[in-house]
């Protein structure tokens, strides 16, 4: 993982300063590389021997820095990683054009990595992501939106690029397809999984912990699981409590306090953690072919982080 | 080229909806598909005789259109292409995703074609434009910009994806590289003299002819060659005209004509286009040691239309 870093740090360097100087501030030293790691992993597991497999997952981060540098301006977000987003510092514009050349630098690492059945996987992933973003901007504040489509939204959204990262590895390797779909199994799992969690911290932690800034997603009226199964599990007395404060948006101070009480006491938090559980267990599964071993177990560690995790 | 409009319509398709709706609004049926023709072109004179350059030529056209699509959202501009400019109907948010859609979709394509090279040369090419979009927005008010760093500027943002479009169209032909190399330094000049009289029909066209806003560049105060000509040209008397409306774009009624009419006065605009015409004729000089035919002379063709269009 430090050989990676590295050449992230190398790749994310250009003649022009501001690149440079945004992309550190997002990429360097924060972050937990859990999408690379994923990649070396996976390529590890399947018996990958040298270091092409270090470009994949270096490209990796890039295309999530990338979406996460989109989405912060897409969401108007002031908080990433414990800083101030990119975009309140140099701009929009700079946010939009700097993400379209860590897009494109993935992509040169990719062509570095020399293989095409990798690009393949991450140029599609690529593309479901963005898919997945469109829809959840135009149906974020469908209080409507049944489980299956957000599931469909995280799928594409966040573990499309999980999955995509443990497939290209174990490709990258040279893994025989049944392993290949494994990992791409176990990374799509893992991913749904991470981005329940990610969904339930945001209603029960704090912004110093998370490094970002909680309760956002109420404040946007975003549709997330949590929210919506809260809103099914209250009753009537509650009914405009969330009209008022989700479907208009007027909030005032202690609004957010009493959403997460509403969560805590109906169970929609837990029931959205028990999901992510059941989701983190199914991807541990689909490596049960593989052998015992010290890869193994770091993905089922990492597995087990993903549920646990208060950050 | 029909050919190559239908890979364009088949692929921007998706099941979420604002996109091909978006997609639709930018690419169907406007739009001058210079370059996937440039792509053609270069791979039929280099002996291609199968139809991989038209999966090449439709990746280039969705480079491009994903950089207008953030483009205007950068510049916040109105119009593109004779109709309202995306983000005003759609919204800023989407119009970012949806090029962030077409660049993955132009990747999956330049997958489908199979060749490594062009891959690389394309992956290069849209991280040299993202840099050179990032080079002009902080120098985009620069008045003491040098004619130097103005050519580094429309090189890295329009030239390169010009130049990128005929060389991957040569190597996926498998043109020997010398054959490359000059269908690359075609597609370079051709660029450069391409932005020229772009940025010079910004003071000498209309809106209806132009299909964007004549006039935006000044409106911006944006450092562009006619621009910064005209006012190095232009003696002290004019001094304060520029000050105001430039540097500290104070705008009336009346001041873009005044403009307009010491571009001509001062010959700004004259330069701007003598220069453009010097390099359409070192883009044509490039091909000399092509045979003579019909693919030649629709690039010669397209080298004159280059510096003769009037939008």
């Amino acid at each position: 993982m430090a050989a990676v870093d590295g050449l992230i740090r190398e790749h994310m360097d250009s003649p022009v300063p501001v690149i440079p100087a945004l992309a550190d501030h997002l990429i360097a030293g924060s972050g937990k590389r859990l999408r690379p790691l994923l990649t070396v992993s996976a390529a590890r597991m399947a018996g990958a021997r040298d270091g092409a497999c270090r470009k994949l997952a270096a490209a990796v981060e890039f295309i999530h820095t990338a979406t996460l540098l989109h989405d912060d301006v897409v969401d108007s977000s002031e908080l990433r990683r414990g800083k101030v987003a990119a975009h309140l510092i140099w701009g929009a514009p700079s946010s939009v054009l700097v993400g379209d050349f860590l897009f494109a630098r993935a992509f040169e690492l990719m062509v570095g990595a020399g293989s095409m059945a990798a690009l393949e996987i991450l140029a599609r992933a690529s593309r479901v992501i963005a898919e997945g973003e469109v829809l959840q901007l135009t149906r974020a504040h469908d209080m409507d939106l049944s489980q299956e489509v957000y599931l469909e939204i995280i799928q594409a959204k966040t573990a499309e690029l999980f999955a995509a990262a443990a497939e290209c590895g174990a490709v990258s390797a040279g893994a025989p397809p049944e392993r290949c779909r494994a990992l791409r199994r176990y990374g799509m799992d893992l991913g749904v999984a991470f981005q329940l969690v990610d969904d339930a911290l945001d209603y029960s932690s704090d912004s110093a912990t998370l490094g970002k800034n909680a309760g956002d997603d109420f404040r946007e009226g975003k549709a997330t699981l949590p929210l919506l199964l809260a809103m099914a599990r209250t009753g009537s007395a509650e009914r405009e409590f969330w009209v008022r404060t989700v479907d208009r948006r007027e909030q005032t101070d202690g609004d957010f306090q009493r959403a997460c009480e509403l969560m805590r006491q109906t169970g929609a938090l837990q029931a959205t953690l028990d999901l992510a559980g059941g989701y983190a267990q199914s991807a541990k599964a689909a490596l049960g072919d593989f052998p015992a071993g010290a890869w193994r177990m770091a993905l089922y560690d990492l597995a087990d982080f993903a549920v646990s995790r208060n950050a």
